[in-house]
């Protein structure tokens, strides 16, 4: 269940555990410590993440019921576990609890988590591969992603892309992360020009292509803005939680009255990744931490494309998101960069079906409707 | 203006520009690169950071007035330029351009940031110094502000330290930023009881004193809690922008309605900046970013102390926080980490009288009122 991806490093290989040797009730992280003592370091965590006070001092109930235990310490990590009281208060707080203070720390990086039983009282992903599935009417193929680009273009030009997106099979087509509120675009005619041109194109065509716009917003907005792309006719929502936070995606997925697919951008969120010494495992950033945070998709950075991310590292952005966990839905990997139609079949082969391959400029060069019918193609029915 | 601070070292220098040689209307960004080709790079940030397209397929218009610009390469650095219309959009959009999909990218930091003038239309801190010396008629001297712990303790007994450090002289006293809604202490029943405190122990001595709740609570509630603690006596708000974003401080800052003093704390935002060969600079993130979100008082871990902040690095801090820009108010530093009565002639003189001392564990050993009030003496009227 929680074996080691292919491709990871032996010793300090990211795993996401989902089953408890331990307490189920208390919250366990595992932390590689680098170019540190790993007892010093440990017990600076236990308490710089939970009272942040000389232990000495508190109640001897606090030193040992709040503050932080050390579970096992090896030759570079330590195991560190936290009460469930500690948690309470929602995402945010579990957060502060993962990473708050520690983010601080040079050569420390989270590479295991095992969440509580229950799930810390998240939610996870609305919809889940099953009901992904049946809303894009696709039973058992992967599905395809892409953005409206480039930034610049008008919302009429935009809506013109969109509409032959969507006629040639593309499943979802987002914003591009880069599009906000810019006057060549502004958000609200654009959400209503593109989830027109969708629509008129599932019309004629049948498929059930969804317009999805970014919610890179003002933070007050998101949620009016969710609502009023919803009523628009947008589809699905795509959230930066790097830029307005994980608990804003979060809201945004539980809200029953929404009701949409989400999908997750990693803008901002690579410098807790990619400093490979520091920070947060790629899976757990992306795989579970998305997933806790309610993203039907995450969008990542292929292997092999014009970012650094390993194969092993995409192995555990897959496994995280799908890895059975409790009641929580899996969210579906949307790998992106570089993807090109020869790449199509090693890329089912190494994510399966449950993906939504996002696909950028190999759908712009040449015609774009043949493009996209080719790359639909592809990836079979 | 824009002097390398004391302790800064030579060619890499982290430095916050506010004149601008070049464009006043376009956003310039310095990138430090490290074991890349500078130009290679270059070309692909100032695209992956606007219209994330080939460029060759663009529109004519779109490549010159939408991409971003190279102004200059360097050994070991770039200058990307960004147009006007590109930020659009709010806060959000700016720290998309400014760290989106770079943040990605492995060796790349951010070390300079030239912004448009008219500060891209934020209006940053609501008080700035002189309105928060007048808030806690403290005309000169330097504020003093600690942290309600530990966690585990109940709203009585953080109340009766608060009313003690209160009356002791404490200027701004804060839940620590790992209280959240823990059942040992519920969020309204904290800042209901700790505003009484307060109140009290400044009706008692004539003192200014403010009790600061933390909002990190979950993001759609964050305006509500916000008003709510207003109403309940709370004088001033902390923020945990790494968590929640950066937004949800500056909306907060905005609100007329609201008008009370922001503080940020640095929860989960050190994998921004602890890497040194990657990430935003220590003076960017938490001096100028802060102070573009609206914080009247910024925390961070002072030199000296328990994280690895050096000297030049809480220089930058100080620089960016006060140096003059346009109509923006400045950021009060608020350094923590092993303070100590002894230590306050040396923080004084490295920053200034215009610094909210953050005072922790040396409050806590022996007897609070009187460390309270030793420190408050140590810092003069």
């Amino acid at each position: 269940m929680s074996e080691a991806p292919a491709g990871a490093e032996g010793a300090g290989a990211e795993q996401v555990g989902a089953e408890h040797a331990g307490n189920p009730t208390r919250l366990y992280v595992r932390y590689r410590i680098t170019g540190r003592d790993v007892a010093e370091v440990a017990e600076a965590i236990r308490v710089e993440q939970t009272i942040e006070f000389p232990v000495e001092l508190a109640a001897p109930w606090i030193q040992d019921e709040v503050v932080g235990r050390v579970e096992s310490v090896g030759p570079d990590s330590v195991e560190v576990s936290y009460a469930p009281g500690v948690l309470e208060g929602g995402l945010t707080q579990v957060l502060n609890v993962l990473w708050g203070n520690v983010s601080i720390f040079e050569g420390v990086r989270i590479t295991e988590i095992r969440l509580p039983e229950g799930e810390v009282g998240l939610r996870g992903p609305r919809f889940g591969v099953a009901g992904i599935r049946e809303r894009f009417a696709a039973p058992s193929r992967a599905l395809l992603a892409t953005a409206l680009k480039p930034m610049g273009s008008s919302s009429a030009e935009l809506a013109a892309v969109a509409g032959a997106l969507a006629a040639a099979g593309i499943d979802v087509i987002k914003d591009d992360h880069s599009l906000g509120d810019q006057h060549w675009s502004t958000w609200h005619e654009r959400v209503a020009r593109c989830s027109e041109a969708v629509a008129e194109a599932n019309a004629r065509t049948g498929h059930r292509a969804v317009y999805m716009p970014s919610l890179n917003v003002p933070a007050p907005e998101i949620r009016e803005r969710a609502h009023a792309a919803k009523e628009l006719g947008a589809g699905a929502l795509m959230a930066l939680p790097g830029i307005t936070g994980f608990d804003a995606m979060r809201a945004l997925a539980d809200d029953d009255e929404l009701g949409l697919p989400m999908m997750s951008h990693p803008s901002m969120l690579g410098s807790l990744m990619v400093n490979r010494d520091q920070g947060i495992s790629h899976g757990l950033v992306l795989g579970l931490l998305n997933r806790l945070a309610g993203a039907d998709f995450a969008v990542f950075p292929n292997y092999g494309g014009r970012f650094g991310f390993s194969t092993g590292e995409c192995a555990e952005i897959r496994d995280a998101s799908a890895q059975q966990r409790g009641g929580l839905h899996s969210t579906i990997p949307s790998p992106g960069g570089g993807m090109t139609v020869e790449r199509v079949p090693e890329l089912l082969e190494f994510y399966g079906n449950d993906v939504a391959l996002l696909i950028g400029g190999a759908l712009h060069r040449g015609d774009l409707a043949t493009n996209a019918a080719r790359i639909r193609e592809a990836i079979g029915s």
